[in-house]
């Protein structure tokens, strides 16, 4: 089927990169004469278009896309509204309950003369583009994720602004904790998967790295901290992802103070409390969260968001109609969108990154 | 008396700038013919000398200040050690006494055969100094402040680089907080003083600034909040100095909730706590604080805290005995080091960039 | 005479906050309760406003000025075009003739109903600024210029980008003139006043740098060169501003290669192939020229477009017609507008960045 | 045969990461109590020790390597010296020849007592490493270059850190080339291979790109800048790989001036004065060549650096003798080091970025 009209949505939560993705995709479908439709925040535009004054859907043309590679956000506004297939609807009683809107949907995008969508996001907006398919919809996927944990493609947008953001702030951290003689705890993000907290722990010279993958043992940390300090060193950076957790359970916690740090402030704040304890030492923790999914995309990251944006479009002209595209250094290839919701991505334990820090005398509490 | 040794000690907290002074006192020295000595880890290293296996004193020819006016922290070791008005000492019992141990800093300054000292430091630094010129030492102070809350100096260096990289995180938070329809409220610096509240504020579109300066009713922020939702702007920034605090005193608290936030995260948690309750929209705290005092320092800050460095040395030469040198743009001159004591410098009301940010249509919760 | 409607041009060449001074501008005007235009292209949307298809006007809302504070160049377009006192017309010879229209952009603005212009522009604009008040209008101007010789105002944005980048510069030619054993001689802007220069080589740690204030003698570059060969240093830096020149005349110059390298390349490449003749060392010339000028504003340079933008409009409500705002650091204040066209601003021989470049041994080749 | 020592050289020309590459390669041989020594200058250490009052070898312990990871250019010196088999000497009238002196390295390496050589290098330092792994040597390559022309390796480090640089300057250019109507030829590295041209020109929105893949004819990108205009853009960037070269030969100039500026100042030169002629809009050249190769690695370097120098260290540990390590996303694989030399990697015209840039509107000049 010869396509004439493209929709494209952003979907999950934000990205350095999107904008870069909506600009490739609307400037190579616009190249070859087809016409392309932004659907405003997730798919909320096509299913409660009465909400938006100028319509849920907006024409992309060549100055909508303009000057827009560099900058954060998403030019289609909210990024986590309007999942069709748990879509929240009040009832009388005003209790939210979530309803399957995906039939609605895809009668909306065929009303609207949609031949074709491309779908931004993370696993969560694969799964839904997957049920798209299965429906009848021609969706092909843009792999988004901060957190690296995203199957089937080796990296994405996102992650490398989140990893240089992160060590910029532990090269910050350095001098501070060196001058102060602290140890300084850093949180990032990484719920599932500690790509971040391992990337940007060794390239800031972490001394210490907790990630989900590898349960720690707070003892462990506290032995690589002494170790600095024979060597005349007093101060130390721990870099921990916030899915990190000690070996032997959670309820393996150093003390009631501990306890209720993590209750509050994250585990970050329950491994600053625990250092602090154990080491006498002054501690502080630093919860850099939200700061690292937004902002203005590296150099990198622009790159690959504007190839996956074209490669999205090349992939409709040569009639894939349920894939998502992936990079598989150095080139760019098509996989199924199953391929991006049947696992979760971890750190291998041997890969060589792990090898490098264990190298550098790294510890990771093991 | 002329000159023909001098010190140099870094004292207070970490600064970007530090080491750039170094640099510019070394080098400053090294072509008037003196000789150039670095006192380790604030004053500690005159008064603990047995301390260091090569001795408190660091002998600083050009090699040791090669390459480093953009490195942060400090070659000479810790900031915050040594004060020698409060000398920490422990009792038989094992408690910790504060000790004044100047008239034997006096000394040691005099047995070293050292001329004069440069004294690098914040407003505690500058008291210390003018406590030891008193005492017969000859020394010219160099004001360093992340907060800027330091008088007797139009700015000084460090906080260029701390509104630089709290401006650099609001941007960072804007596209989330708009992707994803929330209020962010961020904490930075400023326990006494606004300054870099204000200026990252204004600079990186904050909605709302609460300063030490404007006690602030959190009512007048939810309403800011209501009226941006009004324009159809769905997330709002709040930024927040660690010394703020609400009008009519600490008490008036919103919920429990806020009380405890506060207490254990600070007051940026609280008013996060209290603008979720009171507006229902999801709200997150981001505490900057140790990252602002870090890291590499700015352009300007390099180049303020080179002609810093070399102004000290210049009034030394110029027979200067117990002033600091401070910037009144576009020049630098030398003040009384009581002028940096007597008071700190808070936001004026009505100074201009106030008046901006009103008239840009930021609340101050007043 | 109240103030209902507004408009605003920004004139001369780009420069990093021109956008931030225009988002002041509007939303100080519309938070009076005043209209706000901005010209297109300089003062030729108002003069050729046929050549617009939509008007050589527009009206600026809040929603245009959203999101440009950090964004480069002007929203408004073109920035050197248009001057009414100098107008370009072709004659039917084809020949172009400058006219002056300065009576019909007069006629034009009261024709609008716009009660006062803001100005943005370098010393060209204020010029043109000045000879419109004495033809009616009521104007404030708002100084901007890259090279920081406007007087009148201690500091104005785009300088302080503009060194930062250069200084950004000669951190990465650093280490590759190390590795090389090279002599690197950068040009940056500056044809009438050092300042980029100075303040850039300085905080950059260039080994000698050339002014158009202290004609230079090439031989004594050449000593400063040979010294640091003596300390084992095979690499130098030379910091040329685009004005500097030698002592004794343009025509002193080493060689007929050197002279020719001048007319092609400019001033950067005559130095170049001079230092390379007289040293027989490997020598590059950078000309950093086009690359000062524009890109994102640092935050020093938001901030002050931001204040100047706003105390424009304050300027205007406060009655002042014929202004120019300026820095004095801390504060903004207004000037006459003759303030700033009546001399250049060079920098003075015994300012204190000059004695801080003497003082750490940089040669000024004099 | 089991390692007690080791020696690593940095070979070729300045980029950012050697320095992390050389601490890894401590840190990692250390930790496995190896000894570690650094060669000055290339091989030149080893060759001609007696220029070195502390002689050619340097011993690299942790303190050596400390803080170093961020720093541009390489501790161990000059970068382009030594070469063994073609080392200058200059013969009794004066004249340099160049002399095999790859069997006195050969000899001094084992006299050293050092068992393994880690040599970080582009091509010609694969090409010496080659050579002396024939006469014995046991050594592991590192690739580097700034271009990413080295085969064997999908990437190496400093070229992340060269597209990035390119890419913000292209940003800052857009905004002036706007503001003044203008045409920005932009010159980047690239002799060989065109990807520096390419990823910059893509993520920084250039217009046009010449790359030495793809010859080039100036009317076609005169007629994108002609288009351009149509759409109301009156100016345009135009990227240029320094080794770009015409369709139909280096004759087919448009005239003498272009050809004359090709020959002084390169082709980015030759490509202005063209554009200028045949467009009559004000064109502009800026040749970015030195300022790519040195200053600070991208956090994405930083780590290739870091993973590199471990793996090299660890592929001895394993018995590896006479290979490279080199990257095969995700993963860190060896590869013979006569892969690295074989051919040159360029630019396949049928990418993925290729088809994208083409995709995006982007000229080729084809």
């Amino acid at each position: 089927m010869s396509i004439r009209r493209i929709a494209i949505t952003t979907g999950g939560g934000d990205a350095p990169g999107l904008n870069a993705v909506i600009r490739a995709v609307v400037l190579s479908a616009l190249n070859r004469g087809w016409e392309c439709l932004g659907i405003r925040d997730g798919y909320n535009g096509l299913l409660q278009p009465e909400e938006y004054a100028a319509g849920g859907l907006v024409h992309l043309d060549r100055e909508s896309v303009r000057g827009i590679t560099h900058l954060g956000g998403t030019i289609l506004g909210t990024t986590n509204r309007g999942n069709p297939l748990h879509y929240p609807v009040k009832d009388e009683a005003g209790n939210v309950q979530e309803v399957d809107r995906s039939d609605e949907l895809v009668a909306a995008v065929k009303a609207q003369g949609i031949d074709a969508v491309v779908s931004v996001g993370g696993d969560g907006s694969m799964a839904i583009a997957h049920a798209l398919v299965q429906k009848g919809l021609r969706i092909v996927g843009v792999p988004k994720t901060i957190d690296n944990d995203l199957n089937g493609t080796v990296i994405t947008f996102g992650f490398d602004t989140a990893v240089s953001f992160a060590t910029e702030c532990l090269d910050r951290l350095h001098s501070t904790a060196q001058a102060h003689r602290r140890v300084m705890v850093v949180e990032v993000m990484g719920r599932y998967a500690g790509w971040i907290a391992l990337n940007a722990g060794v390239s800031g010279t972490a001394d210490a790295i907790l990630i989900p993958e590898i349960p720690y043992d707070i003892h462990k940390v506290v032995k690589k901290i002494r170790e600095r300090e024979r060597l005349g060193l007093y101060f130390s950076i721990v870099v921990v992802a916030e899915g990190a957790h000690p070996a032997g359970g959670q309820r393996m916690v150093v003390s009631k103070q501990a306890g209720q740090a993590e209750r509050l402030g994250g585990i970050g704040y329950r491994v600053a409390a625990e250092l602090q304890e154990l080491t006498s030492r002054e501690t502080r923790a630093v919860v850099l969260g939200h700061l690292l999914r937004g902002g203005t995309p590296t150099t990198f990251d622009r790159l690959i968001a504007l190839r996956f944006g074209a490669a999205a479009v090349r992939a409709l002209d040569e009639g894939c109609g349920g894939c998502m595209v992936a990079l598989d250094p150095p080139t760019v290839r098509y996989v199924p969108l199953e391929e991006a919701t049947k696992r979760m991505k971890s750190v291998p334990l041997d890969c060589d990154t792990i090898l490098t820090a264990r190298d550098l005398g790294i510890s990771f509490g093991d």
